[in-house]
Parts: C-alpha cells; structure tokens; sequence
C-alpha cells in the first residue's frame, strides 16, 4: 500500500464522525456577541481607503505607544501583512542583501512567503523551544530581516524578555528589520506580552486568534518608518485595495471590548493547556511546556507514520512537524474542549501502548 | 507657485463641497438589497477553503462552459486574481521569458502588477481604442502572457468579436497566456459580452461592479488549466488565505439575482453613457464613443493642466490620461447621475471657453 503524500490540505474540511482533530490553528471559542453589531449598521460597500479604516486605525493607535493612525495598514489577515512587507523589503535598501532569519520550527508559510518575495530563508535552530541568542547573533549579521514569532506557532512558546530586549537592540544597531508576528499577543500564559519596539520594527497582528473572527481576514501590521508604511499601501492599492469594509466594521466593534474579554477566554486555553500538557507527559512524551498561543508540539519518534496511524485508525488528526521545520515532532492545537482533549488524548495513549518504543523519543 | 505632482491619492476621500466627481472608478448605485440577507444568517467566522466557498463557486461553474468548481477560485477582488496569477505565472514553464504584453492606455496597476511579480512590462498602443492586431500580433510573439481588458478602464472601449477570437487563436497557438480582466462584462453597450476560452485563458472578474459591491472585496479567476488553479491556491495559502467569508456570502446571494437584474442597471448606465457622449462631443472634444464599462477618455491638451485647474477652480474631479499610459488625454468616470454629469460638464464647457485653444486637440 503506497502512502500518500502529507499535506495541508490533507484533512481540509475533515470533521465529524467521531474524529477528534488537534489540527486546527483557529479558535472553536465563539466570536464576541459585540461584533454582530456592526451587521445591521451596514449600508453600503463601497470603495474603503487601502491603508484601512480611520477608526479602526485610531483605536489601534491607543494600544501602541508612539503612534498615530498613520503607523498602520489594515490587511487581509496576517499572512497578507506579512507577504505585503517582505516584498516591500525585498526591493528596499541594499537589494544584494536578501537573507531572512527565520527561528526553526516556523510556522509553516515563512518560508514560502521569503521565497515569494525573491528572499532567501536561513534558519537558526530553536534550543529548548527558543531562540539560541548566540547562534541568531551569529546568523542575523548577513540578514536583511529577521521574523519573530513569540508567542510561536508552533512551539506554544515564548520568548524570554530577555531576548527579545537583546534582539530589539542588535537588530536595531545593525540596521535589520524585525518582523514581529504576535498574532498570539492575547494567549500568553506565563507573563504580559512585551512588544519589541523601534523603527526597523514591522508589527504584524490579527483579529483573527483573540477575538475568533479568523475568517474574515482582518490583521494589520504596524510600524514607527512611516516611508516603509507608504510603500506598503502603495503595494497594497495594486495587489488587493481595501481590506473588505465589513470585516473591518466588526474588528473595529472588537476594539471596543473590554480586557475582561480577553482575561476570560485566557482562563479557558489556561484549563486546556494544563490539561494536555500534563496528559501528553503522562503519556510519557518529551515536549516543551507551553506558555502561549493553543499549540504543544511533543518529540515522536517516525512522526509521519504516527500522524497517519492516528487519523487512520484512531480519527485524530495533528499535524506533522516536518511542516514546520521539524522533523522529530508532531503539532497538536488544543482548540477543542476538555473532554475532546481527554478523548483525543486516550486514542493516543492506546495507539503508542500499541506501537511500543518506535514512537518514542526520550 | 508650485503645483504638487498629481497622485492617486490627491482626489481620494475628496467629496461633498459642491464638488462634482468623474474620478472614482465604482459604481454610485445602490447594491441589491438580496445581498444583505446574507448578513442576518452569519453565525461563525470560521477559516473558509482557500480557494473559496464551493457553493459559490457550484453557482460560478454554471455561467462558464466546460467548468466545474474546481476551476475557480475566489480572491480578495480581481487586484488579487491578477497579482497571484502573475506571480505564479513568473515561476511557470520558461522563466526566461518574463514579458506581459500590455495594450495601451491600461488599467494603472497592470505594470505595477507585472513589475511586482518579476515579469516586464511591454506594450501595444490601441489604435481608435482599440487593439491594433498587426502589431499586437508582433509584440505578443515574445511574451509569456498578455492582459486584455474589455471593456476596458479607462478608455471605455470593447474589442470586436473578430480582434476576441484572433487573439485566442494566436496566442492558444503559440502557448501564450491570457490574463482576460472582464469585471466589466455586464456592462456593455453594444453586444453580449464574448468570454475567451482556452486552456491558456485565465478569466479575471469581480462581483465589485456588477453589484456595486467594490468594497467587499470579492473577485475570482477562471481557469480550465487546473494546475495552475492548484498553484494559485497554494500560494494563496500563503499569501492571504481565505477571501472574507462574510463577503463570500454576500456574493454567493448575488448570484441568485436574475438577469433582469443586470439589465436594468444596464439601462441607468446606457442613459449616462449617451448623456455625457453627447455632452463632451458638444463641447467640442475629440473622444471614443464609449462601448463599455463607465469611462471616457478624451483627448485634452496639457492634461495635467486641465485636471489640476478643473479641481481647483471648478471642484471637477478627473483623472490625468499619464496614469493610465496616455499623455494627450483625460479620464472622466461617469458613475454619478446625469444631474451632477450636467453640472460638472457645464462646468468643464465654462473652463474650456475661458481657455479656448490651449486645451483642444482635434
């Protein structure tokens, strides 16, 4: 029997009948009520300014220090913030220099996205789950830009402020440009979330993970280098124009959501992080404690093999590490309740009682 | 005094003041009220196929022959359709050759599209508005692929049937691609619109015109060659992931509306079109009867001159012919009722007397 190749859109649209999926990189949490709201306000749609909506850039602009509503561009999610900057940064400064660090495991579109732009990736291994400041030293000197993902998917960890501080500082007196995904801002468990700061920063952020509102594609990217910040929009009017104005309508009513919102739906992903990770140990894994985002990534021994065994013959999807850069290790999300988790849990449980020691890495 | 340099964005948001506007490219009328039902019956907003919802698509693969839903994709707008259709394209077959051939005057992002993903622009200047086959024929030879856009932004001009399929033929003969940017398809004057097809056609639309849903922000691309469709979406993936859901909705209700629909718009914009025909012959200007879409191009002397006084002295919004290829004439959009099309051209006939000779060309 051949196996077919993994890929993403392996288990796309994969649900129901008793499968119980670690796969998805979305909230199953509902959508605030607030942003319904903007539904019935609509009236008509047209042409919106590419840089994004006024009000929704000014409301940002209170949650970031320095910052008017001219420090930011509405995108189409993250990723289009992320592509839209990378290919902006690809044809500024020194075009010879084309190298972009990225911290190994990545979420998976980093590499693409560099690649697409006419960029080219290099990787610095991530030592315990974060970054190995004396090898990204070494490796973010020839780079053009660095990607930062802190809270990582797909580790589930963060960064100390350590670090960050001393990556805030070399990239800064180096001129590089760091591209600060923290899509994740909203999930950290272990401490507030530190925004790198300074005029080489690109923020890329999202309505996305906190608010559950991944399907209608609202992120933004925020920068000090207002030069940067034109040329993206003048990118933007060609490549897409406007965010979609209804989208855009809804994140800006969850801009009014009180940080209450935020601490009660942090409590329930605390709840499921203890519960798989203390599940997975028990199990008898070796993997990292998570500290933010809904991702746990432990070590497996053949982790294409146990990711087929356990969709096949258990209905439980996760997703290979190899997606990520990795290929000792397996992703599970943990957005799915408790008891999915439990369930979920005990189908692995069974299935490496099972297979013994060939799925084990110790 | 100096006169600031005219830019795309020196006219956006400029409204209101007695101002009378031939600049914006979308329609003033209203959407159709059966794309608000959509809203009502949003529950979740969850990530959607990549490539776009299927019933949206099912309801697309029913207005094109030989199509399936597997042929389309859904993107944010037709700017997208056109940039992820380029990109992938540069990356395709030979990548040596990089030339897009353009007919000129062109819609304004065409050669920012074709610059953005690597390729180059080349072009064909139209002869009367339209497309001068000899030497396109010559030109083309050389290039992966060519944009055609009828009717066509901005010179409101419909190829011939005859020019339609003699494009087909010579570029499906000699493996060239086709980029057919048709969101003006429901808005011809003088006949039905003619869709080229072929396995070498990707068909560029938008529900942005048609329903006045601009935006929305929903396009999609057609296409028989499924391994293309396959890399789009890929990069999609990547690069933006799923178009609005929301929007996907709004569009997919539009596809519900009868024809009559379409018809009925057709009228308000056939009575448009004839009233400021007639009125800019009137005044005495040398222009293209427009067949198409809701554009006008005459022919204007110093047109940088005209646009900037109109603005400033008349409050009459055009756009300058240099940002669509063409230095001897003016845009004028007609998406405003004949009233204001009456104030703004008796304001530009005033001008024109003052001036007399220094803005006529003949």
């Amino acid at each position: 029997m051949t196996i077919p190749k993994l890929s993403a859109t392996t288990f796309i649209g994969v649900s129901g009948r008793g499968i119980i999926s670690f796969g998805s990189g979305q909230p199953d949490l509902a959508p605030p009520k607030r942003v319904y709201k903007a539904l019935s306000q609509c009236k008509d749609f047209k042409y919106g300014l590419i840089q994004g909506k006024i009000k929704l850039r000014k409301a940002l602009a209170r949650q970031y220090p320095k910052s008017t509503a001219d420090n930011f561009v509405i995108t189409n999610g993250a990723s289009e913030a992320l592509d839209l900057t990378l290919r902006v940064l690809a044809k500024t400064d020194n075009k010879k220099k084309n190298k972009v660090l990225l911290p190994r495991p990545y979420y998976y579109s980093y590499p693409w996205l560099v690649k697409y732009a006419g960029l080219r990736p290099v990787y610095t291994n991530l030592v315990n789950g974060r970054i190995d400041f004396d090898d990204f030293k070494k490796k973010v000197k020839e780079c053009k830009a660095v990607i930062i993902n802190s809270p990582s998917n797909p580790t589930g960890r963060v960064e100390s402020m350590e670090t960050l501080k001393k990556i805030e500082k070399l990239t800064n007196d180096s001129g590089i440009y760091v591209l600060s995904d923290e899509v994740y801002k909203d999930l950290i468990y272990i401490r507030e979330n530190y925004l790198i700061k300074g005029p080489h920063v690109i923020t890329i952020n999202s309505f996305s993970k906190t608010y559950a509102m991944c399907g209608l594609r609202v992120g933004y990217l925020w920068s000090l280098d207002k030069k940067l910040v034109d040329k993206i929009i003048e990118m933007k009017t060609h490549t897409s124009m406007n965010t979609s104005i209804l989208s855009q309508e809804m994140a800006y009513e969850a801009t009014k959501l009180p940080r209450s919102f935020v601490d009660k739906q942090l409590k329930i992903w605390r709840q499921r992080r203890d519960f798989i990770y203390e599940g997975l140990l028990e199990i008898g894994l070796d993997l990292w404690k998570p500290e933010g985002a809904f991702y746990v990534m432990p070590k497996i021994k053949n982790p294409v093999d146990f990711v087929w065994d356990m969709f096949k013959k258990y209905k439980v999807i996760t997703y290979p590490g190899e997606w990520f850069g990795s290929n000792d290790r397996v992703r599970f999300s943990y957005a799915l309740d408790t008891q999915k988790i439990e369930e979920g849990l005990s189908r692995v449980k069974k299935y490496l009682a099972k297979e013994g020691s060939s799925h084990f890495i110790r």
